[in-house]
């Protein structure tokens, strides 16, 4: 089904810098038949529009759709969550009082192994994509499970269901049971080309999907199976590579007796060739500095996944302290290890856990002079979550400048967000605004700000990707 | 309109102890005209309740309404708020980067005073009940604002909407704004007593609404305030009281500085007498063992508030070492320095605040020997914060053995509660399960933790108070 092309009005919200929103209002934006922006005017209603921008880009009335945001409604760069297990889905809120290492055999490889069952994992797939789509999320860094089939079918549910998507068989020839593991550094490989290569001939463009490298964690790698899986991403120079790093203490400790050798966590990846700057790295809570300047250097990404800092007891990961050296962070929502398929719940968390990190070693201390200014430093506001939501996200999986913001040529991966408003009886007015209680008053930063404490899917009407309505809330 | 008898038939869970619920399924309960839980049978449907169950109580058939859970519902505990300002809901989300001290002035005095508009505080008051309504509140102990008469209309409102509250006008003679706050401490103590009187006229019973006497904290009272709000609390032995306690560390030396002669921030209100059974502390993040050994020899009540604990970067509350050392504690949502109405959002949070309690002072140590133990001990369990959330909450507002729970004799305080099912196409069937996504295999306890990690409002399909349906989801 072709597109026609589309001119969105109303309000428009991006990010333009780290703590800054840009609030464009009624303005229009143009978007073709391939999904791309192709006209960005402010004042601009459809009679203008019409009248000055169609003739310009050649655009007839008639093959134009026209979609306009109503008063108090808002269009918003898609989520990009760079980090979930899509496998994990169906345990979201599951894992007691665990931590990762017993997480990982209680409750993860069980669950993963079982969809070696193509419907059931028809199912999962289905699921966590509609749900993700429903949330706002037009891009999702996947990790499946070692079995390619139902890996392969992951990324031909992305295309048909239109989300953006990196697809990644995960690699993994030690530590977990027998039931779930790949035999060998050989087979690991030879299934993840096979996975490579169905993917590939799925989207040959990678216009939505692409395969990602995706070796679990170190620990749960031989050194012949990442070395080897350097060499894949040596010889695959424009995929992209995702991993964990650095969740939790015991893991740490686990891959310092595993790599006696390496100088750090970090330097295990980068003894092989995969610490590059496609890579994702997951969590990185607990990287010295000398780590996180390698990190930098080597222009890897950082996955910021604070719900599951806090529901695993892992740590608060220090996301200023990262940014401050110079390490580009997106956020991902980590399910299942993170409780909540929504990139804005790990948004708002993002915010909750860096609150956490100001309060680290000086419990209750509001702190006074140089203390006092970078523990408010460390706090993360609202617009930076955002941030980290959107054009952060974008870097990290490799689509900065593509998506991820409402610039000229970018692709138009959005979603049309509409918040409840409260009439003078205490009543709430028209559609369901969800949790979010507008009375009036409020500025745009304001309603920023309620949107990302007390939103959820039912703020989000209306999705695309690439030009593409893919969901739309009934 | 009179109630008539009725009959709830399916799955109810209530807490049994701190860490266990009880699950009943197949049961039915009987609650008679006045709102009260007249029998509780297992393995009893609609036959053979009407069979052997009515003719005990006196029921004629026809006079009983029946509600039936469906497959996959339960009946649950009403949840108790024991701590949020009703005046504040507005500003919910809205606090920057702010601090305890600069968020009362820069955000919440010029709500308040605000609300001495009558339209105003009708608009604010109804939207906040029927609000906290939505999302499973039976009972809330509320802060208004120094205005008597739009505390009594908060009053007024609850009765009228059918919430069962605890209402509180503000006492205040120092620290805020000359544009609010009492002129003097006979002034406050007058108002205080209007608005007692007001409230006991419009419910002499105290059935479902009682007044609490209420100073803001101590920094806002004068220490002839304080002494007098502890004689008006000694000549009303049966009025609950409420205030709040270091909550954060500016506001603790503050203390110390305004009260140099008493000994601790809880002996400052011990000094006066307003340290009792019948008292309500909110936050207690930062209290001394002294002081909770004071707060537990007095008997008095701490409402834990993680949301807050968490947005104002207050630190976070050591519950599980303050019910160690015996205070009873529940749980506050505590609009607006909370972000979120939702007393099942703060059982999230104080899951997740439970397990930052768990890292401080060890930052991504797993900790192993004693201090590992003592490390999983201080998380708090999904159990628990249910318990804390209903039973818990009940005996922080002097309601033990009235409501949150469903035993014989207790007042039919509950919420319906349904889930998302997911089908074998990956769609959800039925009605909205809102974000909680079943797949089917899920344990009873692993529904319940679903729930806590990602239900809403949604998942609150009908509330009942004393008996009488308060909240049905269209």
């Amino acid at each position: 089904m072709a597109l026609k092309n589309q001119l969105f009005l109303g309000s428009f919200v991006h990010c333009k810098a780290l703590d800054e929103l840009e609030y464009l209002h009624n303005a229009a934006i143009c978007v073709d038949q391939s999904g791309t922006i192709v006209a960005v005017e402010t004042e601009c209603d459809a009679v203008k529009a019409k009248e000055t921008v169609f003739p310009r880009l050649g655009w007839g009335d008639a093959e134009v759709e026209v979609v306009a945001a109503k008063e108090g409604q808002f269009f918003f760069p898609g989520f990009i969550d760079t980090h979930l297990h899509a496998s994990q889905y169906p345990n979201v809120g599951i894992f007691g009082k665990s931590t990762l290492l017993d997480w990982l055999n209680t409750y993860t490889f069980p669950l993963e192994a079982s969809l070696s069952d193509p419907a059931k994992a028809r199912q999962v797939y289905t699921r966590v994509i509609r749900k993700t789509l429903s949330h706002g999320t037009t891009c999702a860094a996947y990790y499946a499970t070692i079995d390619v089939p139902s890996t392969n079918l992951l990324a031909d549910l992305c295309l048909s269901l239109g989300q953006r998507a990196l697809v990644g068989r995960v690699c993994m020839d030690q530590l977990s049971p027998d039931y779930y593991r790949d035999t060998s550094a050989e087979t690991s490989i030879a299934a993840t080309r096979a996975s490579i290569a169905h993917i590939q001939a799925a989207d040959p463009a990678m216009s939505l999907v692409r395969p990602v490298i995706t070796p679990r964690f170190a620990p749960s790698c031989s050194a012949a199976l990442l070395r080897q899986l350097g060499a894949l991403a040596a010889e695959h120079p424009t995929l992209p590579i995702q991993t964990h790093i650095s969740e939790n203490a015991a893991e740490i400790a686990l891959v310092r007796s595993l790599f006696p050798e390496d100088a750090s966590y970090a330097a295990v990846y980068d003894a092989v060739g995969l610490l590059t700057p496609r890579t994702i790295l997951a969590h990185a809570v607990h990287l010295t500095a000398a780590e996180a300047d390698l990190v930098a250097a080597r222009g890897a990404k950082v996955s910021h996944c604070p719900c599951s800092n806090s529901a695993l007891a892992s740590g608060a990961a220090r996301v200023r302290w990262l940014l401050d050296r110079g390490v580009v962070c997106g956020l991902g929502t980590d399910v299942s290890g993170g409780y909540s398929a929504s990139v804005l719940a790990a948004a708002r968390q993002a915010v909750l856990v860096s609150r956490h990190v100001s309060l680290a070693g000086d419990e209750g201390g509001e702190g006074e002079g140089e203390r006092g200014r970078e523990r408010e430093r460390e706090r993360l506001s609202v617009e930076e979550v955002l941030f980290l939501a959107t054009k952060g996200g974008a870097e990290v999986v490799g689509l900065a400048g593509r998506v991820g913001g409402f610039g000229l040529g970018m692709e138009w991966d959005a979603q049309l967000v509409g918040l409840g408003r409260v009439d003078a009886a205490g009543e709430v007015e028209g559609p369901d605004g969800g949790d979010v209680d507008v009375f009036g008053w409020e500025s745009w930063p304001e309603r920023m700000a309620k949107w990302v404490y007390n939103g959820d899917d039912r703020n989000t009407k209306r999705v695309w990707v690439k030009g593409r309505s893919v969901h739309e809330r009934r």
